[in-house]
């Protein structure tokens, strides 16, 4: 018999007691052993479960228990989590998390710690919730160098997006009904502004190109500044807007990475992925576009991802998993100003001026526009070349209301 | 060092090799060990290239040879590929192997082999090319009961089926442009009529269920009665035909698996899935719907899978892989008869007796159709049942021009 041990008992954390509780009978048959939850760390009391005797409010409880072996941590945040993680491997226990905040801030350093303990650290629920990638990227395509990997990393903008492409609500309503339905914090930032697609990314990058990728080193957009007029562009352009995380190798050691919205074309695997659905492409130089497609949150994906790294751990007691990445400080980053991309512009103005300032647009059209927007799109440029046509732009008497890259995906 | 060994040098085989050496420092750094090639079967010579003395006709070179721990069988077919896995397997080898049919027809005896001799028969390039799917399903699912596996898995239909939906090209110039692209084979048979897309399903079923599915105890229909006219009803019905490999756990441990071209609704991830690409939805209780997408054949693709699985062998030279199912007599599969699906009926004839037979039907039209052409919709009913109907339909007159499945994928 195997004992676990579960920090937090939120929603994971609960949806991970669950699959353990349900799926107890298939689980022992796929691991030849039993995997029995010993202590469940939270402060709160759960007194009508069947499970209700696990709980303690006191972590030395389980880092002092030696006859548990793999811990999930389910808590969210850096604080504590990040201290209890710790702890957990330097007790030369396993752990697996789904705590995407702590693995792009702290990845490398847990790593390490798990290395020198000679136990895993394991965080398939941290990117894609349900979706397998993390595993994918680490044990498949071993046998690919990765060129780019590009992705619907956040549900709740891809389900506003969604919503103001096929439906025409406006931000605003869109965020409204994505709280409503539970989608959305009551503080929305996180999301709508990027930073949790941005830690997907960082971890993502962190693992295919073997050094750590911090959130902060990186350019983060959100979805704040996306307007009906802009989807309807996107729409006469060819595309959607969707919220994308990228990074890209550029050949010489450094990334090209950042999370940013973008015009996709419609023929890309990525523009059908809807609603709090996300989607990941993985381009490798020997297998092409891999793309991995499903439910990226809720409670039971989440869970389930969590489930088969404890599962994973338990396989793996006594002989590592090859997963790891150094620590780095950052100058592997290409600086956000030579990234290279075309671009899409919304204006008010002449579009002689833009014409003259850009050398060569396409203009695009939509209904109903009113007499002095423009509307176009850039051939590819460097982003510090096109920030100073866009700051030529405005001197020349155009307001520009708003830019977004164009995606090649 | 890690010596391994390669049978066969056709389009696959050339690819491993091709891997294994322009990827030697980025492969070494993951399994921290270098990977050699030591010997390649082949009855042909290959005097040109840089590892022309690796070459040998000999077999026996090869089995019994200790220093090679892995050998990657990608010659293909039955005979004589299954002699030579038995006897690596025998000697204490891993094997790995891209060869869908081998699997499809002795994975349950080869995986009882390779569990008796404590190695690793491994083959994730059997399904999907270079699309993971065999790993994630054994692993990162393994926190999920699956219900249904549902997948485009064979490109080369794939390819054809597009061209008449995208182009309104009919099946045999799609097909004979196929055959020109490189696509399909002189004799196109064993893709057109199905049976490489069941060899898959057939995999994927026994893997995800525990029991060996053979292909010949599986209802297999091939994609040569699709016509542009059953084409242009699946566009009015709001879909695509896509021919799929299907296996669903009706819950009594009986499986509902067959391959038959299906109605698929634009609203699909599966219905946008193009070309010569596949694409596998996996249904799990825990994760909801999960979509693995990309090249499914291909020499880099396929052989990146094949290097992939190679490499899982090394991390686990002393460590089997919990890859594994049980033969079986073909006793846990439904009889075709016995399966549900709505349908859909083109014919000549009246839709009133139409109506009368099937009592609640749903008419499609299209531009241009004959005047006695009639074709419709039913609703689910077990095959047996609408069999019937149809022999009734003929039996009042109506010529009965193409009945196909209706997917709710």
């Amino acid at each position: 018999m195997i004992q676990v041990a579960i920090l937090g008992h939120g929603v994971v954390g609960s949806g991970v007691a669950e699959i353990l509780l349900t799926h107890k009978e298939s689980l022992q048959k796929k691991v030849h052993e039993e995997i029995s939850i010993k202590k469940i760390l939270d402060l709160r009391d759960f007194p009508g479960l069947s499970y209700s005797d696990k709980f303690t409010k006191n972590f030395e409880d389980i880092v002092n228990d030696d006859e548990i072996k793999v811990v999930a941590e389910v808590m969210g945040g850096v604080n504590p989590a990040f201290d209890f993680v710790k702890r957990c491997l330097e007790a030369n226990k396993s752990v697996v998390t789904s705590n995407k905040e702590l693995v792009a801030k702290k990845g490398a350093q847990l790593l390490a710690i798990a290395k020198e303990h000679n136990v895993n650290f394991l965080f398939e629920a941290s990117v894609g919730g349900g979706i397998p990638i993390i595993r994918p990227l680490n044990n498949c395509l071993v046998a690919n160098d990765v060129d780019e990997i590009a992705g619907i990393l956040n549900g709740t903008t891809n389900f506003i997006l969604t919503k103001m492409i096929t439906e025409s609500m406006s931000f605003k309503d869109a965020l409204k009904l994505a709280q409503e339905l539970g989608y959305a914090e009551r503080d929305p930032s996180a999301d709508v502004e990027g930073h949790d697609a941005c830690r997907k990314i960082c971890i993502l990058a962190s693992l295919a190109f073997g050094k750590h990728v911090y959130p902060d080193n990186i350019h983060t957009e959100g979805i704040t500044n996306i307007s009906l007029e802009d989807v309807a562009y996107a729409n006469r352009w060819g595309g959607v807007i969707k919220l994308i995380g990228d990074v890209k190798n550029t050949g010489n050691g450094m990334l090209d990475i950042f999370v940013a919205p973008m015009l996709i074309s419609e023929d890309s695997q990525l523009s059908s992925i809807d609603d709090v659905f996300n989607g990941i492409l993985v381009r490798g130089d020997a297998t092409g576009d891999v793309v991995f497609y499903g439910k990226g949150a809720g409670k039971l994906p989440t869970a389930s991802a969590v489930v088969a790294d404890i599962v994973d751990c338990i396989k793996h007691l006594n002989a590592r998993k090859y997963l790891f990445w150094s620590d780095c400080d950052g100058s592997n980053v290409l600086p956000y100003d030579e990234s290279v991309s075309a671009m899409y512009v919304r204006a008010n103005g002449s579009i002689k001026t833009a014409q003259s300032v850009f050398n060569k647009i396409t203009q695009l059209h939509r209904e109903n526009a009113p007499e002095n927007e423009i509307a176009f799109t850039t051939n590819e440029m460097k982003i510090k070349e096109f920030n100073e046509k866009i700051k030529e732009l405005k001197e020349n008497g155009v307001e520009v209301l708003n830019t977004i890259r164009i995606g090649d995906l």
